[in-house]
């Protein structure tokens, strides 16, 4: 039997805190951190409502991941998250030695492989999971913007 | 009369908050944010007390200052920071769109520098103001801790 468990499952997850962002007015990015298949943390963009640049999916989802842990460090974690990371969120899993990468969709204007961030050589990066999902997420979030 | 409040007035509140860390036990890095010549934020590393990689000085000051103001972006406001700000902390300044940047020691390995993280190109950097008593206070930490 095939793994339920894999990345598109948990990409998945992220989607629908994607989603819950949108409702909120929100970007809509969201993401989950995994161990052993099990999701410790799940959070979406929140700068808005915080009024509060750092309040990106992938900061909370470290901050709450490492609550979770008990420790800073996350290896053996895999962030799943819709929207490629910034550089703030990039540099952020940089000093989480976070085990792996899993986004969605590039971020060609201001993600961290345009911007040229530094990851920690230890993270392996997966990108384009459910990518058409994140970036139909985003385009259905601006145009209703510009309404 | 001399201004009393210039560069080296508030990177000097900005090391006593260092100092405050080097007493917790935290690498010894402080912020103060200040607009107007009033200080609307002050804070210092807490990465080892609170487990959490993205509490840097500066990440606390950015949330703590546009808590105060009530929005996001920190037009008209300086950072003092004692240390080069790193990527992940670069990263969230430059979407706070902050006025000016002032730090005390380059950090050479790891400060956004040399890893090349873009700050908001309407953001003025001052280095190097009171460099020397930021990173003794670097050496003593470092130097207490391999005893």
């Amino acid at each position: 039997m095939e793994n339920p468990f894999n990345d598109n499952y948990f990409m998945k997850k992220a989607l629908q805190e994607a989603e819950i962002a949108f409702e909120k007015g929100e970007i809509p990015v969201g993401a989950v951190i995994v161990v052993d298949n099990k999701i410790i943390a799940r959070t979406h963009n929140l700068t808005e409502l915080l009024h509060d640049v750092t309040a990106h999916a992938e900061m909370q989802a470290i901050t709450s991941a490492a609550n979770f842990l008990g420790g800073k460090y996350l290896k053996g974690c895999t962030l799943y998250v819709t929207l490629e990371p910034c550089q703030m969120c990039a540099g952020a899993l940089y000093w989480s030695q976070i085990t792996k990468i899993v986004f969605g969709a590039r971020d060609e204007q201001r993600g961290f492989m345009t911007m040229g961030t530094q990851l920690h050589p230890k993270t392996e990066v997966v990108s384009g999971v459910l990518a058409d999902e994140a970036s139909d997420l985003m385009v259905r979030f601006f145009a209703s913007k510009r309404k």
